[in-house]
C-alpha cells in the first residue's frame, strides 16, 4: 500500500488474530467508514450460499452500508439455520461496538466449510478490531482476509469528479475454488466519490463482468463470493455528470481487473498467469463458452505448466465445447507466434519460438474461430503438482 | 490373457514395433476374422474428430467389417485432408494384404494430435503385421494400443445361445482425455456369436451408455475415441432369442464396464477409482449433471487425493451444478460411513471413520439429494502429482 491510499476519505479499518486461523495469524478485518455509505453487492450464483452471503445480500439490498466485517480460517458455508444466528450474531456485536444499526454491517466469511464458527473467538475479536480502527489499518485487513493467497491484494485509482479528487480503493482474496460468476473469492471496494445507488449498482455489475466472472482458477464457484462496494460521498463532488461516471466506471474496471489478475497469479500453485482471447465467434455465447473451456481444461493447463505449445489439446477442448466452430478454420498464437493456420500446425519451428514465450511469468493464447464477429477473453492459470498438494493438504 | 480366449473362434490378432513410438516399443496393432463380422461402432461426440474416426464411422456404417488395424503413437488428428487420406491409404494396404475390400478394415490411431502420421513406418509394419497374426495374438494387440496406460486391458465373458457356447472378448486402451461420450479411448471387441447387425448396434448403444460414458478421468473428450464390436457368427448359434439376447446385452455390458473401469483404474497419475452415485434426483438429467459435475470438480478430485471426506466442496460442486437441490437435504456417505445428514456434517469421528475407508483403492461416494428418484452413476479417479507430471512432459 502506497499513500495513496489516505485519498480515500473516511474510511478506516483494523485486523486482528482471533485465534480462527491455526497459526495465530490475522484472520479477522473491520473496515468503517464514518459517513453511512451507498453500498452495492453481488454474490456467489453457486445455489448453495454460505450464511455470511444470505445475510449480506439482504442488508445491502437497501443500498446503504457503513461497515464490513470479515473473518478467515472459517467459510460459515453448510452451516445451517445455526450459521446464519452466527452470521447474525457477529453482525450485532459490531453494530453495538460501533453505535451503528446490524443492518448496516456487511458479514463476510472465507476458509474452510461445513464447520461451525467460534462465537467465543469472534465476540473476543470484535472489541478489539473495533478499537483499532485507523485509515492505515487497510493494510492489514488485506492481509486478514487471506486463506491460500501468498500475498496480500490491493489496488487504487484516483479520479476527479465536480472539480473534486476521489479515490477508490480495492482489497480482495482468493486463490482457489476460483470461477466466479461470484466460499472463497471476497473483494471489498471503497470509494469517497459520491455517487447514486443505483449508478453505483450498474458500475459494480459492468465492471465486474468484465473482471471477476472472467477469471478462472479451477473451474469451481464458491459458496462465499463477494464483491462489496461502498462510497461514502465525503469527496463532496456533487452530482456526477455522464463523463465523470464514465471515469468512475472506468476507475472501477481497473481496480477490479487489477485485483482479479492478482486472484490469478496467486492462483492455488499456479506459476503462469495465461489470457485466453477468442476472436470470430458466431455469437458472445460462443465465445464466452470457447474461452471457458478452454480456459479450465486440465490438458491445457498442464501443458501451459510443461510449456508445450501444444495446439492439439486446445482444439480438442473447442471440439467439446458446443460452440460453432469448424476444425479447418481455426487459427492460433502464443503472444504474436501463429502456431496454427486454419486447423493445420505450423511447423517445429513456430512451436519452439512459442514454447520459448510460454517460459515467461504470461503470455497470451489467441484463437481465432472464424465463424463470426465476437470475442471475449478469461484469464487463467498453469496446472501445477503445487495445486495438487495445496489441494489434498488442505485440512489435514 | 487366459486361456478362454481361444473361444472367441475365428479371431486372429498381431502386433508389431513400426517405429510409431519413440522408444521401440509395439506400436501397430491387426485383427482379423476368419468370416466378414456383423459391426458396429460408437465414436467421440468432439466436433473436431480424427481421420480415422471419419474414416471408420463411414466403413462401419454398413453394418458389416471383417478387420481392425490400429496404431498409437501418433493419433492422426487435425491433420486435414492429408491425414484422411494416410488413414484411408492404411485401409487400402491392409486390404491388399489380406485380400479384402477397404470398406472391410476399419481404422483407429492414438496418440499426439496435430502431427502427420509416418506412413513409411505404416507401410513397412502392414505386411508384418499380416503375416504374424495368430489366434494369441490379442496379448500383444492389446500392449500395442497403449500410449501413457500402464497396464493393458482385456476382459472375457462366455455365454451360451442356441446350445452353442460363445465368447466375447474385448481390449481397450485409454488413460488421460478421458470424458468419452465418446484422441484418446479406444476398445475393440470381438465375439463369434451370430447376431442381427441392428441387434448388435442397440446392445452397442445400450452397454456405451453404462459404462464408456460414466467414466471421467480429467472431463476432456478425445478426438479419436471408437468403440467398435465386431461378430463373425462363427459359434453357429443361430437366430436369437430375447433371452439369449438380453444374456448377449449383458455379457456385453459387462466386459465394457470392466474395460471402462480399467481405464480409470489406470487414469493418469490416479491412486484411487472413487464410485460416485447420485440417489434422489429431480430428473435423469439432474442425476447425470449432479454425477459428472462432483466427478470431475478438480477440487473433489484433489481431497480424494489427499484422503480427506471434504464434504464442503462436494456440496459446493453440487451447487453450480445447474440442478434441482437444497442443501439442506443433501446426505452424504463415503461407503457406508454417513458423513452428512441433510446438508449438515455428523462430526469428525464420522469424518476420521470416513477418511480410513478412503485409504483404499476404491471407494463410493453416495450422494442423496432427496428431490426424486431419478439415480446415476459415474465413475471417476483422483487427481494427483502424477496426473500433472504426466501431462506437463506429454511432448516434451
Amino acid at each position: 500500500m502506497d499513500k495513496k491510499n489516505l485519498m480515500v476519505q473516511g474510511f478506516k479499518a483494523s485486523a486482528v488474530a482471533a485465534g480462527l486461523k491455526k497459526d495465530n495469524a490475522l484472520d479477522m478485518a473491520l473496515i468503517l467508514s464514518e459517513k453511512e455509505a451507498v453500498a452495492a453487492g453481488v454474490f456467489t450464483t453457486n445455489k448453495v450460499k454460505a450464511a455470511p452471503v444470505l445475510l449480506t445480500r439482504d442488508h445491502v439490498g437497501g443500498g446503504k452500508a457503513t461497515a464490513i466485517v470479515a473473518n478467515a480460517g472459517n467459510a460459515n458455508a453448510c452451516t445451517g439455520e445455526p450459521g446464519l444466528n452466527d452470521a447474525r450474531h457477529t453482525a450485532e456485536l459490531v453494530s453495538k461496538e460501533l453505535g451503528i444499526s446490524p443492518e448496516e454491517v456487511l458479514v463476510a466469511s472465507t476458509g474452510v466449510i461445513g464447520q461451525p464458527l467460534n462465537m467465543n473467538l469472534i465476540s473476543e475479536a470484535i472489541p478489539k478490531l473495533a478499537n483499532t480502527l485507523s485509515a492505515e489499518g487497510i493494510t492489514s485487513a488485506a492481509q486478514a482476509i487471506m486463506t491460500t493467497d501468498s500475498f496480500a491484494k490491493t489496488s487504487y485509482f484516483e479520479g476527479r469528479a465536480g472539480g473534486k479528487a476521489y479515490g477508490i480503493l480495492g482489497i480482495a482474496k482468493g486463490a482457489g475454488m476460483i470461477m466466479p460468476n461470484m466460499a472463497t473469492m471476497l473483494c471489498f471496494i471503497m470509494s469517497d466519490i459520491f455517487i447514486e445507488a443505483g449508478d453505483l449498482r450498474k458500475a459494480l455489475l459492468l465492471s465486474v463482468g468484465e473482471s471477476f466472472n472472467r477469471i478462472t482458477v479451477d473451474g469451481d464457484t464458491s459458496t462465499n463470493d463477494m464483491v462489496l462496494v461502498l462510497a461514502n460521498g465525503m469527496a463532496e463532488n456533487g452530482p456526477l455528470s455522464e463523463k465523470n461516471y464514465q471515469e468512475f466506471t472506468g476507475g472501477l474496471r481497473q481496480v477490479m481487473g487489477d485485483l482479479s489478475r492478482m486472484i490469478v497469479k496467486d492462483g492455488e500453485g499456479a506459476t503462469k498467469v495465461v489470457d485466453i482471447r477468442i476472436k470470430g465467434a458466431h455469437s458472445t455465447s460462443d465465445a464466452e463458452k470457447a474461452a471457458r473451456t478452454v480456459a479450465n481444461s486440465s490438458l491445457v493447463k498442464t501443458a501451459f505448466y510443461g510449456q508445450d505449445p501444444n495446439w492439439g489439446r486446445i482444439i480438442a477442448a473447442l471440439g467439446r465445447a458446443g460452440i460453432r466452430m469448424k476444425e479447418e478454420r481455426m487459427t492460433i498464437w502464443i503472444d504474436d507466434i501463429q502456431i496454427v493456420d486454419n486447423g493445420l500446425g505450423i511447423g517445429v519451428e513456430a512451436e519452439k519460438k512459442a514454447s520459448g514465450k510460454m517460459t515467461g511469468k504470461e503470455f497470451t493464447v489467441t484463437i481465432d474461430l472464424q465463424q463470426g464477429s465476437f470475442e471475449d477473453r478469461v484469464v487463467t492459470c498453469d496446472l501445477t503438482h503445487d495445486y495438487v498438494s495445496i489441494n489434498a493438504d488442505y485440512r489435514t
